[in-house]
């Protein structure tokens, strides 16, 4: 990831709280904004990634998509695997 | 898509069905399976997809991710919008 890119990080409020903060990175100055989500989340990130592109800006395109597993404990220190996806959009 | 790919397409059945079929697929001579899904079930999509290859198949690759946007009939024959995923495995 280069320096100057955005982040946005998809939990479980509404998609378009997340919409706003991708547009927002976007307006002020980021070429690239990363979108990453885990586990059920992920659905949400797709959302988002589909809302940002056909509704608010234009010209975003999917670079590339990533999907990956890591590691979390659980409350009982217990190791689960989740999956993760990373939806790059490029201005 | 190939005339010899497979395709599984998830539901809301325990990730482990869908991984069974698509290695099934790939074990009755596919060298391509699409795993596809729509709005909640693209997180299982993801989920299968990193199952099949960190578990079952260590030489399958991820070839393309690619997302869109469906439109489909509610029961009161209204428009909505759904996210949809096509991850697709190749070995």
């Amino acid at each position: 990831m280069g320096d100057n890119d955005g982040v946005v990080f998809i939990g479980s409020k509404p998609p378009m709280n997340y919409v706003l903060a991708v547009v927002t990175q976007f307006h002020s100055g980021s070429k690239v904004v990363h979108i990453k989500a885990r586990g059920k989340a992920i659905s949400r990130a797709v959302d988002v990634a589909e809302i940002v592109r056909n509704r608010f800006i234009e010209n975003v395109k999917i670079m590339k998509i990533e999907i990956s597993t890591e590691v979390m404990k659980t409350e009982n220190d217990e190791d689960i695997n989740v999956s993760a996806i990373d939806i790059e959009l490029s201005k």
